[in-house]
């Protein structure tokens, strides 16, 4: 297991050492669960110095969880397991992993403790007997303390390697990971080596226009930058990356990097190191002092939505409407009956009149209006769906734009809530 | 790979045959990306009758894809990759998995023309050269046409298995998927053991109590149900799967199971096959012809946005007001300023007048008002983060409730919407 015949090599080329992220629940299996551990994790793993080799998800299943902790003890150097710590049956990987290293499981007081007092809080005077499993501890193994739900989380040494274990509840194994990276550092730290990240966030521009454009230029930038492209509803990310490198030899390289692209990207950018378009438009317009009013008829909440998931928006957001029925457009935002009748209600000039409707409502400086028609029914020969029309109001000006987004309907109403978003970031700028 | 020595079983106890899906990005291995198209894969997988036995995700590296390849190989009988098919440099899983299977590539000039003729409707003259690489193709492989993108499927056959190659967009991926099923039902068709599925969805019930009552009853229900709980910020899933029976056997243990256990869930459940709350309001509002109207404070547009994710959602919804600012309470609302200087804005007082000023303002049945503290910041002694008041109005009748929901802003949000959308979906039931 760990050096014998077959194994192979734990390290990369210059040393570093690696991971293998294993989740394990038969709801993964069935396409029941999006697991959004692992993609959390591995960013935690890089960032800490521990890339990650290879993710795997295995069912409740005994063998399956000792052959995926063989398989990653084979090619990494710390492996860490989410999922399957709960009271349940199906719980499966505290025991599969204990046995796999053919270490006894013992009931430890403290977690048993910690459990009955969490109980206790919620007004059950004994633990459920179902929860003691999760009191019981590999030999040799340290607990870590869940602030956050039931399961410790656990980790193990087995011959110089780390196996960590935590609960598939995503703010338990937020909350616990700290620990796993604090016993990480402390026996692995000499061989970590963090891989160095640069992200450049486009939107409105295809990655097949911007990639060669991008390679161009970086055939000209340091050659240990890697250049990769992330594309999704809301634009493209550029992500170079430097591995194995010191940290200012890295620095250097990403940031020649970035200012050789910087003429090619600097139009489509998304000024916030997030890449989110929201937070982007609420740091421009708190650096202005301006306030936004919303009015949306086909995102129906969605640029709401996308503001209020950053905390402090109340700041810059004042309210939206989302006017759906021709009657929220002309009674709450005062938008013009025969206008809706002359032009249509996925118009310009109803964009127009809702996003001024909105800045006049919420008493705001800026306002977006945005209608259109998300499908999959509505559509016609001459706004089919897809068709939406933005508008933005700012202090002296005023902008729209037509489009026809292609995609189902979550993907029409994701990328015109960007669209709204992009452009009100461009007026604020310009204006 | 296919039945030499050290191959191990690629079908279970009954003779099915299973599945392996491997992701193939970087981005996913560091993190950048959540990986939804597992789950989605999976559950496709599932239902065609060919179970997932593991996911794999790797980075984009020969080595790593033909790994993936082989160990996949070893254990299943059909092995589905995704991603890594875009005309960018670092997308290698089409020239790995050839290479691995000692297959040449070769242009396919049928996808050829139908990339080039993609792009001259976007209005280029010739194909990107970048583009070209994706019209080849291995030998012996079926190219699938990609409705939705540049990317072709493609389909290979090798020792009695199957290989698929799909794009990791996953709009691109879901449209392509159906001819993968049907080169599966064609090539592997007898061997197909579907597995069966009931999900019985809960909310607001914590799996803790709902466990040891669901366990009590399975003990007596036929003993090929198996039950698994799928915990979320909106409820808990309790997954009923029986496998290897006929479709006629399976469907009456599912049926025995879910009678025993209606008593214990009957009050907690969405009647919604999806599970969704947002669905199952709209249909029991729909079904009295009722519309609906919003008022919502920290949730910013979140049950607006559940709501019109919904196609069809306006023939319920008439609108919503995101009522950030207090004077959108007050101007838009008609909440009485007294009100909210006397209570405070987090109030059931409020959350009460919120209800009924959406009901009145968009001329509908129903009103909900939400208000509370979603955190970080905000909270006080009395009312700490995470707390919220809902309340509904339905012609007749008005409810409030009161919660401090656990957890981060997104969680609170989250909890708050599905508590705002269960409570109307009780408060029409009952009216």
């Amino acid at each position: 297991m760990t050096g014998g015949p077959g194994a192979r090599e734990v390290r990369n080329s210059e040393g570093g050492i690696r991971s293998v992220i294993v989740a394990v629940g038969d709801e993964l299996l069935l396409g029941r669960t999006v697991d959004t551990n692992g993609a959390w994790l591995a960013a935690q793993l890089s960032e800490l110095g521990v890339p990650v080799v290879r993710k795997a998800t295995v069912g409740d299943d005994r063998d399956a969880i000792r052959d995926a902790l063989h398989h990653g003890l084979e090619d990494a150097a710390v492996v860490v397991f989410s999922g399957g710590l709960g009271p349940t049956e199906d719980d499966r990987t505290r025991d599969a992993v204990a046995s796999a290293l053919g270490l006894e499981l013992q009931l430890d007081p403290e977690v048993l403790e910690a459990l009955t007092e969490r109980y206790r809080k919620r007004g059950y005077d004994i633990l459920p007997p179902a929860n003691r499993k999760q009191a019981m501890v590999p030999r040799g193994a340290v607990a870590l303390a869940n602030p956050a739900g039931t399961a410790p989380g656990l980790v193990l040494r087995t011959g110089g390697k780390l196996v960590a274990l935590l609960p598939g509840v995503p703010r338990e194994l937020k909350a616990l990971f700290p620990a796993v990276a604090d016993h990480v550092r402390q026996h692995l730290g000499d061989d970590l080596h963090p891989v160095h990240v640069a992200t450049l966030h486009t939107t409105g521009i295809p990655e097949s226009v911007l990639a060669p454009r991008v390679e161009e230029v970086m055939a000209g930038a340091p050659p240990e930058v890697e250049v990769a492209f992330l594309p999704d509803l809301t634009g493209v990310d550029v992500r170079l990356t430097v591995r194995d490198r010191s940290a200012r030899e890295a620095s250097a390289a990403l940031e020649a990097a970035r200012r050789a692209l910087w003429p090619v990207v600097e139009q489509y950018l998304v000024p916030d190191e997030s890449g989110d378009a929201a937070r982007a438009v609420l740091s421009r317009l708190g650096e202005r002092r301006w306030t936004l009013g919303l009015a949306e008829s086909c995102t129906g909440g969605l640029v709401a939505k996308r503001l209020t998931d950053v905390p402090g928006s109340s700041a810059v957001l004042r309210g939206g409407v989302v006017a759906y029925a021709n009657e929220a457009k002309t009674g709450l935002l005062g938008v013009d009956d025969v206008l809706i009748r002359s032009q249509g209600a996925v118009s310009e000039a109803v964009a127009r009149a809702m996003a001024r409707g909105a800045a006049r409502v919420f008493e705001s400086q800026c306002g977006i209006g945005i209608t259109g028609v998300a499908g999959p029914g509505g559509g016609t020969d001459e706004k089919p769906v897809g068709t939406v029309f933005l508008a933005v109001a700012v202090p002296g000006g005023e902008v729209a734009e037509h489009h026809v987004f292609p995609g189902d309907r979550e993907a029409v109403r994701v990328r015109a809530a960007q669209a709204a978003l992009a452009l009100l970031l461009r007026t604020a700028r310009a204006s």
